[in-house]
């Protein structure tokens, strides 16, 4: 399996919603920079480093699922255990699982595509082949 | 097919990210918003008249998923076109396809559950079977 | 008094915290957006272009005070009303009003500063005067 | 002077706009969070145990006022020191300062009153004299 990186956060006030549940849009916001951190730990650069080091424009994502079993609530801490699934030639795939007192709260996953600026076609954004080093830390070799 | 709903909207500045284009869990607020408005006129209530009318704790999401085709920009008007998909004994499905100038920029679909609250478990969420006439409404019938 | 701008918006579930009112930092996000909108239809410009014509690099917020009268809800539709409040050489002020069912719901005033890219600076942000079409159009005259 | 509380933050991706500065209604989020915080470390409750100790419905926001000084981008770390600058009768104030590398960045001040549910008004919220030792414990003392 690839690289692995967790985290622990605290379920907030304003994450939750008048069910006094965490609101679904948040979930995807903790996944979306557990992704941003877990892609800094492994190759060791932040974001605008490894945008210049590489001449890449992002890693957007391109589709994503998630499967809510139990709700989380304010003041809960709970863990995000990520780590990439699958790595292609020019995207990579991430699973998230979220854990709320030690129960498997929510399971995601998510695909990311390697895209640069296409030059002859007025910037637009267009998938690229990894460099050979991101592909292998991203698989944590 | 079942109910349908739609929608436009305009990408505000503070629904985009530092690549200029809307930050993905935005998306699942369009979405989750879109599911209350479908469900309000599906049913010809609002959810407080909703809730009191059934016994019904809520309809909380279970499962979703989105794939992003294109991106969006602050200020472009998209419309999102709304739909129930499929119609269970206690859940149903709802797909989403938000158009952005014609081109479909992103597909969702989800899975929500309609659930009360257990007085003889402490009030613990659980599933029970739709009423007859919502599932009907839900279906478009 | 200056160039004014109103719209209705209906509070959404996401918007409501556990005890089911607006959660404060959404109405920055309304007003945000007003203050957009009211811009745009003071100079009859979309930002794009206000940016491209003015060579202006954004108007970013340097002040604001909101006061919280009465709570509103899921559901509520409310209106905000905006005005331009003062003009001055490199900043202008804006006040909103969010109406629930007619009542004045919350009062909030911010102060915008028209900056442009510091050139000699490192591209460091700096106030700069307002060009004389701009500030006549935002006093409504 | 009151009680103190601070905390480090790290910005965000998703807490940026197109601009590549942190959107202005994500700093009442982290002020939010910090009051939320801060009470907790006064009281040594949690949110669920200081309703119940005390009967109070919540400490809604009343007022706030915030001005800044300079941008927060993402990546950076943030501290956000946060401060009890009075206590009224049934009301308190708190007062937050983000530095962003030693350099206030955002200051910002509210106003919380502590509400309790009118039995003989329908449940509406109203204002309410703290309780001695919640007063002692936000001063500091």
């Amino acid at each position: 399996m690839g690289f692995q990186f967790s985290r622990k956060l605290t379920i907030e006030w304003g994450h939750c919603d008048p069910a006094g549940i965490v609101f679904n849009p948040r979930f995807f916001e903790f996944f979306d920079w557990s992704t941003a951190l877990l892609v800094r730990a492994a190759l060791g650069l932040e974001k605008a480093e490894m945008l210049a080091a590489y001449g890449v424009a992002g890693i957007p994502l391109v589709d994503t699922r998630a499967t809510f079993h139990h709700p989380s609530r304010y003041g809960e801490e709970v863990e995000i255990v990520s780590g990439v699934t699958a790595v292609g030639r020019s995207s990579f795939e991430i699973g998230h699982r979220l854990f709320n007192a030690a129960r498997l709260a929510v399971e995601a996953r998510e695909k990311r595509v390697w895209v640069v600026r296409d030059g002859e076609n007025g910037g637009r954004l267009k998938a690229q082949a990894m460099p050979d080093d991101v592909a292998r830390k991203l698989k944590g070799a």
